[in-house]
């Protein structure tokens, strides 16, 4: 006989993603799960936006690693609210761990939470957080066959930011290519080529996240 | 009440792990587990040590990935036997799926088995394959602050290959530090900079290599 674990475990945390995504709703907060391999930028991604974007909106950051505050403490010397979420050895978020650390904010306060995830392209793409998007940072250097190999992560996504296009002389890596492997998984999701470190192509990605917070306003 | 899943699990692994490891020690056969992020170059690494060796070796390769086939057909395209394990969904490699891996493979007839775990720094650290030695590659364009943010993949490994050495001049990444993180996980671990696509390096790699399989056969 063999017992299925791992069900009964997705399915609770499906439950509490769902308590999760209807309190950011009532609350009026859009809240963003950001999902990468490890160094493919998501804490400079998040870095730019807050710069580009704090003027405009309330902006928190929740960050979730497996050790480490590195990564929050960047945040916070940057004057916005940061929860570290220290997963203690786990390979993803869950929806209880992010019920836990939205505690510590003020949502009222707050149009646009950016979630952090850990970095590992399998299992948190499993884990519903109750965002209300997911985004995958894919950057340039690990290759643009990521899509055929990590399928549901790029299932589960909406956005897919090609991140280090400032180094696309440097590596074999066809943008053409990504975008086709990006849409076989799911034909909606919209690939956004940018360079965090640069600001090449942020606006886009700038104008993107404006019209998802002003329709959860709305 | 809280119950352990993951102990009981470990524990079976581990198990099966030491079967595999007193297999592999019976056949003289050394047998190699290659972790790394998704992207830093595992599949080439392997590409380049297959050419290097091949005169020397009986090489074979175990390939780990959730869905796809692309990196065993790589492998297989030059001639070397790969058994393709397609995790369907799950992080990592187990010790059976080892073990049925190898039951396609020839033991007698071979000197190195090379293991391309899945990608992904965080869920292989934890499950032992029954390998001799654990080898992770990092890739520059990930950062130096790697060991930090995966302590356990760190500590795991005897044998840090810092992978991509070509474009350090476009990437913030100082390799004094990075030797200095990898060595706050494990003093004892080895570092050595290659360059899978250009060769840069690869060749203290062949030689510590070669030192291995040839302590395995004697």
């Amino acid at each position: 006989m063999e017992i299925d674990l791992k069900q009964p475990i997705l399915k609770k945390n499906d439950t509490l993603a769902e308590r999760n995504r209807a309190l950011f709703a009532e609350k009026k907060v859009f809240v963003l799960n950001i999902l990468a391999s490890p160094g493919s930028g998501k804490t400079s991604t998040i870095l730019a936006t807050i710069e580009a974007l704090r003027d405009e909106f309330n902006i928190a950051v929740i960050e979730g690693d497996i050790a480490s505050s590195v990564d929050s403490e960047r945040i916070k010397a940057q004057g916005i609210p940061a929860v570290q979420i220290n997963t203690g050895g786990a390979c993803h978020l869950e929806s209880d761990m992010i019920r836990r650390a939205v505690e510590v904010l003020n949502l009222d306060d707050l149009d646009l939470v950016l979630l952090e995830n850990v970095g590992n392209l399998v299992c948190p793409a499993e884990f519903d957080t109750g965002a209300a998007v997911n985004v995958t940072i894919l950057s340039v250097p690990e290759g643009d066959d990521k899509p055929l190999k990590y399928p549901l992560m790029y299932q589960v996504c909406d956005v897919v930011l090609v991140n280090k296009v400032d180094v696309l002389p440097y590596f074999d890596f066809d943008l053409a290519k990504c975008v086709e492997n990006v849409h076989m998984r799911n034909p909606k999701a919209r690939v956004i080529p940018i360079c965090a470190k640069t600001g090449e192509g942020m606006d886009e990605w700038y104008q993107w996240l404006r019209e998802k917070v002003a329709s959860y306003k709305a």
